[in-house]
């Protein structure tokens, strides 16, 4: 490919990291002679906004290597026109040109194309005392700086989080490492509410296990000097506050233009990530883009769409033939020694009826090598089409690796049955040679042909009223070491073929063990036996800990 | 999904492990009321057979953990008739009945449906004085008793394995582990002939770096006690030998009543797992399957298939619409603190001038995140369709993941631009905003539109006979460091713009640098300024090794 220019064009790329850097390299690489302007408000256009959490720690030692690329050497090697310090303030679309603010004076600059990436800000909400209390929030390095400072000139020995999505846990997580003790406050009834409750419930719990205190279906009404108020009451003794309830596009520049602007003020842009304004392009966090799944518009403020709709951007001003195909949303947290991971939709996200939900446990890697762990996986796949619709999992190791192949299979458009096929690097230290992922094709099989029927945690009180018989085939020791269903009767498994007629022959039953494979074989052994039988998808193991927490 | 029969069958199935308990368990299932025989030739009737070589170092403490499931649990649950230390010496197809032999004794079983999972066998080839020398094959537990036999009575202090495949590695890595000296012999030229070579060399490096020694491109042409003498004149003095080059189908039942047998004596099937005599099926090692790339056939002896065609011959028996589609094949091993995985087809596999190739170098997660180590990563795509064919990759972390994404992506026959768009989790513990995988969709997307035109690193040799200029693009500490192409002209990639006319202008380039990001820009600029040139694909990071085992 090569691209013959009539003139040298000019770029200009409003703001950096993610989104416009990709842009703006990419876009070099292309086109060799365009002037190409980067203007970045703070004093960094490249670092790595990830990594911010772990500074505070010290996981991650250095400053200086969470500044990905220094401007030296994108002058150099890209030989771009890099001006940090350097805010835009207004655009002239008429005119085609920018006015920006650098050392206290106002300059402008003309364009042929410009592009936006000025990705999002902190949400602050207004709290009654706010400024009574020393408060952050952490989205830049300037951000870090000023937490870092705090911390080292104060030496708090409390700090409170306000918000418990991602940021929120790993500043949670980090801040403990450090040896501060951590309050987190989250206004929904679970952390990290992106993900389905009994998911989460899981991140809530590892939090209280290492020592944070968790405030969830909560809000700060009150501040006063040292102390949090709260919604239920609770005061809440603190040195400082961070605040983390998420972001907003920061589209201002645009909105002042008249520009077309969506949901929460995102920026609406088309395939080509055109905004409604000719020669005003928009890539990153402060854009709309739609949910290939649902095919409804969403805001995705990650760091890895980001970069591929950045690159894009580049090869449609380019003349390729590249067009924004929307995102799916795939996003991981680290909670002290475990993961939680999400791709696609969730079951919040779906209407009930619609979908079908598999709930499975499995380790990591071959149970009879060391080290192996728990895997918790949720996989959800339309009732009609069978398309895998989203996965959620955790557990300490191979979390991502699982959710990056459903990942994969829900971009491919697989259907559930499909994962039956996949075939996955095995040998004992790395996986099973049936892998969960494998299972959950299994599972999606029979349930798809009605060889398995199952009911959800969210069905045990309904169905208890409704008089059904809960049978736990659970061993002995597990029933009365991890407790049970009240109500539910038990028979071991490898008593079944024995004992099955002691069930009574007109009650509806629902099946039970620890993970929902044991309790299969009991629904196939019953339904032959003429019984109404259900199994309770993910058994014990999903009921236990999210059936205490809505009590 | 409810089945009627209209009388109870027998099915009987003729080996255990994977193929023949994935089929009977799932069976089972389906299928309350037939009987179900399991005859075992072995002890043991299910174990882990890929678990074996972690015993002999004590990796894997316990012999007991090996035996997967307890012959009395498979009769008390799935009310399987195991027959262990039984073999089936004939089968009647005519009668449907085979002849097997228990105790010393001749027995016959009537069958409704006849399943052979008779797996593989090791190859044991004729050496002038094996008898001369203690010697062993590993499949299965006696075989792993006899070697733990050995070293217990006989203390060995040096241990000679002949075939570098997976097993021998494993083997060397346990028996080293153990303290014990090992010398690993390979007829290849390769560790790992299933490899390309620029990948498989890192495998023999990381076997000598740990104290291996390795033998390629040998053989052993004689043995004394003690002594192996090989085809280099080399001699190794050595306390026993392992044989690993490789397993055959064990399909003599078949053979013997006329069953259509194929390549290597691989048993041929249709779809639905039949062989050409009605009533007989086989799944598991001994089957020929369809490799779903190439369309041909293939014999892929790894567990994870085996399992699935259990699966699905119960499936099929049971009346279900389930076939065979075949395998890609995907592995992976262990090698001291490096995996080498591998899915779908090699270079070898492939005929030049139909494929392009892509090699990669990145981390497995954010660099500046601790822990962060290389993954290297070579993608395999059609030059026409694009659709991708294979890939290898190696590394301490993150192998296992990458592979098993791009299988994923073979098998929704995905192109080598979709991986661009695939969506990972992010956060800095667990990989990068561009991963590994989304880089080589971007560099595939370069080849296509010729936005980038590579060489190989087995074409560096001819293109410096054809008067072509190697340009190394590193920093000068790098080229010293890690040294260079010989006769590359040394020009800094940061010095490029300043320096590029003091490049010949007659001269056809080729550029390199580390890993190829840096030649890639470089490429990039030289070619809009006008010069004809390539970029070494991977770089010198592939070239370093392969060009030294090569000379």
């Amino acid at each position: 490919m090569r691209r013959i220019h009539m003139k040298k064009k000019t770029i200009v790329v409003v703001g950096g990291v993610a989104g416009g850097m990709s842009f703006a390299n990419r876009y070099r690489r292309l086109n060799i002679d365009d002037e190409i302007i980067v203007f970045e408000k703070g004093p960094f256009v490249s670092f790595a906004n990830c990594g911010l959490p772990y500074h505070i720690s010290g996981e991650i030692k250095s400053r200086q290597s969470l500044l990905v690329v220094k401007e030296e050497l994108l002058q150099k090697r890209f030989n771009l026109n890099v001006r940090s310090n350097s805010e835009v303030i207004s655009i002239n679309p008429e005119q085609k040109k920018i006015q920006y603010r650098s050392n206290q004076e106002i300059f402008e600059q003309s364009y042929d194309e410009l592009v936006i990436s000025t990705g999002a800000k902190p949400i602050v909400p207004t709290i009654e005392g706010l400024d009574r209390i020393p408060f952050f929030t952490l989205r830049n390095i300037p951000d870090l700086d000023k937490i870092m400072l705090q911390i080292k000139n104060h030496h708090p020995k409390h700090v409170s989080i306000l918000g418990a999505g991602f940021i929120g846990l790993e500043l949670a997580e980090n801040l403990k490492m450090r040896g501060i003790e951590v309050a987190l406050i989250e206004k929904s009834s679970d952390v990290l509410p992106v993900l389905d409750p009994e998911v989460s419930i899981h991140a809530k719990n590892a939090l209280i296990q290492n020592g944070i205190d968790v405030y969830t279906n909560n809000e700060i009404v009150k501040i006063d000097p040292n102390t949090l108020y709260l919604k239920s009451g609770q005061e809440v003794k603190t040195d400082f506050l961070i605040i983390s309830i998420g972001v907003a596009p920061d589209t201002t520049l645009l909105k002042n233009i008249g520009a077309n602007l969506g949901m929460k003020g995102g920026i609406i842009v088309d395939h080509n990530y055109q905004t409604s304004i000719p020669h005003i392009y928009a890539v990153g966090d402060a854009i709309i883009v739609k949910n290939q799944i649902s095919n409804q518009d969403t805001l995705i403020p990650l760091a890895s769409p980001a970069n591929r709709q950045g690159r894009q951007l580049a090869d449609i001003l380019s003349g390729l033939n590249v067009y924004n195909k929307g995102s799916i949303g795939t996003s991981i947290v680290k909670v002290f020694d475990m993961s939680f991971a999400s791709t696609g939709l969730t079951e919040k996200q779906l209407t009930k009826g619609t979908y079908h939900v598999i709930h499975l446990l499995a380790n990591d890697h071959a149970s009879y090598y060391p080290g192996a762990t728990s895997i918790h996986l949720k996989v959800i796949f339309d009732k009609m089409s069978h398309q895998i619709l989203g996965a959620q999992a955790f557990g300490q190791k191979g979390v991502d690796k699982r959710i990056d192949i459903i990942s994969t299979a829900i971009k491919a458009k697989l259907t559930i049955t499909d994962l039956q096929e996949l075939e996955f690097t095995y040998a004992p230290p790395y996986s099973s040679a049936k892998d969960i992922v494998n299972l959950a094709g299994y599972v999606g099989q029979n349930i798809i042909l009605g060889i398995s029927q199952s009911v959800q945690w969210y069905d045990v009180e309904m169905l208890k009223n409704e008089g059904y018989l809960f049978i736990d085939v659970r061993s002995f020791i597990e029933r009365e070491g991890f407790g049970y269903i009240e109500g539910s009767m038990h028979i071991d498994i490898d008593e079944l073929y024995l004992r099955y007629q002691e069930i009574p022959k007109d009650k509806k039953l629902v099946v039970y063990c620890q993970s929902g494979t044991r309790s299969y074989n009991a629904e196939r052994f019953l339904r032959a036996k003429g019984f109404e039988v259900y199994n309770l998808d993910g058994s014990y193991s999903v009921y236990d800990q999210i059936s205490k927490e809505i009590k």
